[in-house]
């Protein structure tokens, strides 16, 4: 079935696909991408589709709690670039716990270090790290690049939140936001009703939904589930001669394993597979076309609930009267997708 | 497409169907129900289902607010009956607010008085109100037939709440409960995330879906919008020579109309149709197979969020250890269904 | 200090200090009052001042839970009136859960049993209460008495929250309402903000404060701890020879033990001492003289606080627009208060 | 009775007084101050108390939202500086919003401007503003001194909340803090419970009682206005014949007559009289001996409660276990107050 992956006869087609303008020298403009994570297996799987995609130049990587502490965030990430021969790509290190300071635990679903438990004694130091803080960083970047950046962000969106309070001109200064997090339909995988990356921090969830004000784009848990990959394609994914292919093996192990269990088979909306949830927001970023229906709607974060607090609400039928409206991804072109996935560890 | 619902096999094949149990005597056993509305004209076709089905015995009908004030629940309720020819059995008025006492806008889908805004000049008085109040009756009259009683709640479910504080004994006494409100998606049709019926008294709806332990179904907002009929099915059933069917077409005159604004087109979730929400319950109690899927989970109401307030929350992942499951109605018999709507207005 | 308690002059004092009314035919009218309680010591205490008093008529005792469960308030409401030799009046067992289902821990201030572990082997029994519900007869006894009857409840206010729900008109029909809970500044003794009565049924306190409209005097738990009666009255006050005295000096014990522990210090605001709660707001319903300072505000009660659920709020700077104010008391007569106290175990 | 606070003996009083230590080399070694303000009348009578403390050295003061927008209180700043002929003083802009993003009304107590209305055509330029932003220029200053700043927050927290976000380690740099906000007694000045600064930015006072571990000293709503100097007292104090009254008169006269209306009498707990709430906690930095009595308390913030929401919560009774407790001021020294005050106008 993957045949039809066959990719000899890019750049010229790809250009078309991904609608990357040639510049007026001539050369291919890249999107310019700056990504924040909270560094588990999925973010890895994320990262690693755009360092791969060749219309896009990855700006920075800021690094935020999440999936495991802030720490182990920056170093997970410097192995993902390490694997990928990327190290010239900076890593800012963000906030350590959420806007109310109280963090939540994670699970540990992609192992306690976030990258499934396979220490690598060569792994890159801490002293890779810029000193400039993440917040300062985001703000500095786009600054640098006014309505050229397109922010992926696949984690608790703390270090978006801080950014706005400290600079609101911040969001107005993107070319894009593209979210990972937030659910659609009440269906929670970290509480009764809230998806892991907005109930990890609900404030910095409400800040953002309702202050970026640019164009904004979301794939929400359920969509994710939705979405999945079948193990088969997953299977011959990873087993790709390469050296992102086996770094990806490795680290994937303990994620893989634990989608079997009772607790997770009933956290995956419509069974389990290949769910490489920051993977959606990412492709989505790389390439818009990929987004084959979408909803619009005006969103924000419930903060009060005893059971929904962190739930995203949706505003289906407009009693909130917000006019801003962000783009709901409910259908991929999961060939594209795949094609970006199998390529991300070529 | 109608012509597939001739009957005049009745009732030999019904029995099988309805699974009715002859008595001992050989005489068939009807389904005692007691019935709990808000007489808006969902409940009048709820009603007029129940006293259509041959193999149901309505014992009583309490009322309470919801799509209108207690009084003209207790008005509309004799309405419906007279329109039946069934005024013997006998009305209870019940509680005037919810819980907390502060009742929410019902929007008048319904009509200023619930029943569309056609006033009967001949229309029963509220002197055939039974002077005995409907929680004080709804607890005699299953103690009187404890074990053999389907209560059908189609309202906000404040009589239902009071019933088992007056008498913590009450829910185990009845045979099973039939609910129409709450929602499984977080999409509200009243508040952002919240169904009329249950954020209309979100204690209510809390206190019944945690200390009603009997067997219990519940036809969720989503639910009766994905099994709505088309507006032709609709043309068919209204326009049959009946005197119920000329009560019905002029007291859903009103809801009708209002179907086509834009704001109750955002309400319906795929799509409007006629979408007579209680009767889903009522035929689930009416005769259970004609439920083709269900889940089967712990189910509570959110009562703090801040848009969250009264929706139903569907613990799918089993984080709060409740041992009591509710059946959740996903799918059903939609030929079955119009079968038994279509006799109700014969 | 006692000796000006002398009360040879009664009644032609008392009559005037007590503006008890003569009837038209000459005879002392007394007040009646329907008492609920969560009997617990101090409910004792409150319930023999009423016994005593010779201005009052008690009509009945209903029961709810609160400082032990229902039954053990019934049996202990019981010796109390055996205490009294007059277990003719008659006592009904009302809610056995507060509104919401979801019972707090008393903490047993007044031991497991309430009435400090000192079992009565000769106790009257459960067949001594009324076959009637509480509910039921406080809206039969005030429906008899319409406008006669002054409610005093000491307890968590289930039963007055299920009388409005069921009767509308109930608090209309009283004389006024005496009430022993919640806190003026915030200074809980159950949980960091709440008191006792309040946050035992937080809803119930809600639709009392909100929908008794009638005259309501409320005796909070900081006035309560400030108008504390010394050791040494305390000691006076138990060494009568009588029947009475030596009753609660056995049921007393545990909780004045009690009060020496390092949290109950921390509980008590402005030290410990004889703090006899209920007896406050039954001190007022025997004889508003005894009242010498008091506010009139409008009060609620907190729902949905994370640290303040149950805590009462009033409204100081007239945020709310409500138009009903309670008589919050400040400052009573203690020499009058001590008074009522000597004579109840005389 | 002012005439005793002369002052001619100073320093050496004053120096035992203030116990300002000797450094080394036998200069006064000064206190250090950073001052957070929303510069309204009473944050410049508290910038006025500091400025003409002679033990203290003012660092920085950073603005931020609250009696008037960010700009507002930037200009406001300079202006008072002006006034006292200190504008080599950096200020700085921080938040224009609360954390969540949602401002409260003000109230305008202050007049529209904060400063009472009256317009300074020469006042100083928004140019005059530091480039670097507040809580940039917080975390540099306490790092450039470590242990040795303390920061008096007379305003809603949010810089303060994002200082602690972006560098965890900065509370633990401090030499102390305190604050004027919050309440202690549940009486309400902005809303039914909850005090003005504590209100306007509910998270970030979580945030700061929760996670600024270092001495704290608080100054809350019902101890100023307990703490209130007459009116007498007032009109001394505006009536120097001195640049720095002549522009107190100006900018206090607005507020002076709003506390006449009926609404701001209600607010004031204990009667009227000037309460220059954010200088008790300016003066318990300068001189700590001036807090004659307080408590020691575990504090936080009510984020949920419908009508506490913004209240603090002190856990009189270690329910929350909290280990870190703060100085709540009781009782001030109010002759030493006066002469503070007296000589800020000086």
């Amino acid at each position: 079935m993957l045949l039809k992956f066959k990719r000899h006869y890019y750049p010229f087609v790809a250009r078309r696909l991904l609608q990357t303008p040639l510049s007026t020298t001539g050369f291919i403009m890249r999107k310019k991408l700056l990504i924040d994570v909270d560094c588990g297996v999925d973010d890895a799987q994320a990262i690693m589709l755009a360092l791969a995609a060749p219309n896009v130049k990855v700006l920075g990587i800021t690094c935020v709690h999440g999936n495991t502490n802030v720490e182990n965030v920056c170093k997970n990430t410097l192995r993902v670039l390490k694997a990928c021969h990327k190290l010239e790509i900076p890593v800012f290190k963000g906030a350590d716990k959420p806007i109310l300071g109280k963090g939540i635990n994670a699970g540990h679903f992609h192992g306690l270090d976030g990258l499934g438990d396979v220490p690598d004694p060569d792994a890159p130091g801490l002293d890779l790290i810029q000193k400039e803080g993440a917040v300062s960083a985001m703000i500095r970047l786009v600054d640098e690049n006014p309505g050229e950046i397109s922010l992926v962000a696949t984690a608790p969106l703390t270090n978006l939140a801080l950014a706005v309070r400290l600079d609101p001109s911040f969001p107005s200064k993107l070319k894009g936001l593209f979210i990972m997090g937030g659910n659609t339909e009440s269906r929670g995988n970290t509480t009764v009703c809230a998806e892991f990356n907005f109930v990890a921090d609900p404030e910095a969830a409400f800040i953002v939904l309702n202050e970026y004000l640019c164009p904004t784009t979301i794939a929400c848990w359920e969509f994710t589930c939705h979405s999945k990959l079948s193990w088969e394609f997953c299977g011959t994914w990873l087993s790709q001669d390469s050296e992102k292919a086996r770094f990806m093996r490795q680290i994937f192990a303990y994620s893989m394993k634990a989608s079997e269990s009772e607790r997770l088979k009933k956290e995956f909306v419509a069974g389990t597979g290949l769910v490489s949830c920051d993977s959606y927001a990412m492709a989505a970023a790389i390439d818009e076309n990929i987004i084959l229906e979408s909803d619009l709607y005006p969103l924000t974060v419930e903060l009060t609930g005893t059971y929904t607090r962190g739930m995203m609400v949706m505003d289906t039928i407009d009693i909130l009267k917000k006019t801003h409206k962000i783009k709901v991804m409910k259908k991929i072109n999961l060939d594209r997708f795949m094609e970006l996935m199998m390529d991300s560890l070529k």
